[in-house]
């Protein structure tokens, strides 16, 4: 890593900073390994340490780097892709379905969700929560929003409460033809439950993805899915995504 | 807005803080309404300054608030939904396509842009920027990468450069059969050139779209598409996608 002098450039320090320690990051550390810390390296580099920051928030947001309680900041291997959509649409809990379910309870749904599945915004639905591990990670929390009366021959006897009644709903809801399903991706901040699950701490960035499930013209069945947005890049379609690194600069002709 | 005793809170004080000050949007303001400034906004909850600004960031990444220079913290309005993908496979420029190409260069591209293409690492490409517009607003910036055995019968006669040139470009692209299509999501943050594009500042974080136009077996054409992650939100699927906001919190029975 050189001593570049900043002060002469006209873009925006930080951004002149990302750009110089992304260069670094590739010719010089290794995945895993630690970066000196932040003193060290605006000292280096002859900025402020708040300059430091933005470059390193940067870094992070793209997947770069990671900032570990402890550990310190260290270098990030390439994210993994995560299939999100293949060809084939399929009820949740369908044959071949990456999600585990963890439990099933009756809660009342924020609005937006009492919206979208067309009850009233007092009722409870239920509310299958499921997780999803890819190469013994968690990348993901999703609650599945499914309203009774999607389920109407369920029995609340075999198996009340659990992963036994998480099966049990999403069993029943493969008795239903789906039609047809949309989804949407946004930036959000993970909430305090789902940043625990997802081993983060409650705020962190996130992938949200807000699937809708159709039959007869109504959403039958809402999810609401959590991805880690540090590790994760989400793949559409059937051959497997794409392997690429936004953190690259054009390099102009 | 109430002045809350944070205090006892078990959990992170920021994220409890960013929950109260979410109601406080919901209930007591109006989208485009500025908020008190951060200091008397420290005061009135009892907090420190890095607290609060930790919870305004949150609520910013959540697509709730808007931070402007020269104006101050505001309260956005819902995010758009952005059409990313259609029930029907498509090569850029095809009818009905809701980007507006701006120019065309040859340019060497990222390595990494590079190995998907199967080019030679020095190899220029051409490189057809597009831009995409939505309400009147900025809403996605696009590098599309186009190896030159993609448009063979391309003629460097007529239009040599520019708008004229980027057209050209696509309308050879059509010639050839379109096989399949595959897509990947993935936070990053803006490039300088795109920043100014989106009216955002570098580093701001974006959604990165990339998408892979498959023909006889190879890539065609590279999209490299940066969405502002502020204000929008990326729908795939026939129905015109799910409006939804992931900042209203589960309200367990």
């Amino acid at each position: 890593m050189g001593t570049t002098q900043l002060d002469t450039v006209p873009e925006p320090k930080y951004w002149h900073l990302r750009t110089v320690l992304s260069e670094a990051l590739d010719s010089e550390f290794s995945v895993g390994e630690i970066l000196p810390n932040e003193r060290d390296l605006a000292a280096r580099f002859g900025v402020a340490r708040a300059t430091l920051r933005q470059a390193l928030e940067q870094l992070e947001l793209e997947g770069r780097l990671q900032r570990r309680r402890g550990v310190g900041t260290t270098v990030a291997p390439p994210r993994m892709g995560v299939a999100v959509e293949s060809e084939q649409h399929a009820w949740p809990g369908a044959f071949g379905d990456a999600w585990q379910p963890i439990d099933c309870t009756a809660a009342v749904p924020p609005a937006a969700v009492a919206d979208i599945l067309e009850t009233v915004h007092d009722e409870q639905v239920l509310t299958v929560r499921r997780s999803r591990v890819t190469h013994g990670q968690p990348v993901a929390a999703e609650l599945l929003y499914i309203p009774a009366s999607s389920v109407p021959e369920l029995s609340g006897i075999d198996a009340p409460s659990g992963v036994a009644r998480a099966r049990a709903v999403l069993r029943e809801l493969q008795r239903l033809e789906l039609e047809g399903q949309d989804r949407a991706v946004e930036l959000g901040s993970a909430r305090a439950e789902d940043a625990k699950e997802l081993d983060r701490l409650p705020g962190a960035p996130v992938l949200v993805v807000t699937t809708r499930f159709l039959t007869k013209g109504r959403t039958a069945a809402l999810s609401v899915a959590t991805y880690r947005a540090d590790t994760c890049r989400l793949t559409f379609g059937d051959t497997g995504g794409v392997e690429i690194h936004h953190d690259s600069e054009r390099r102009a002709s």
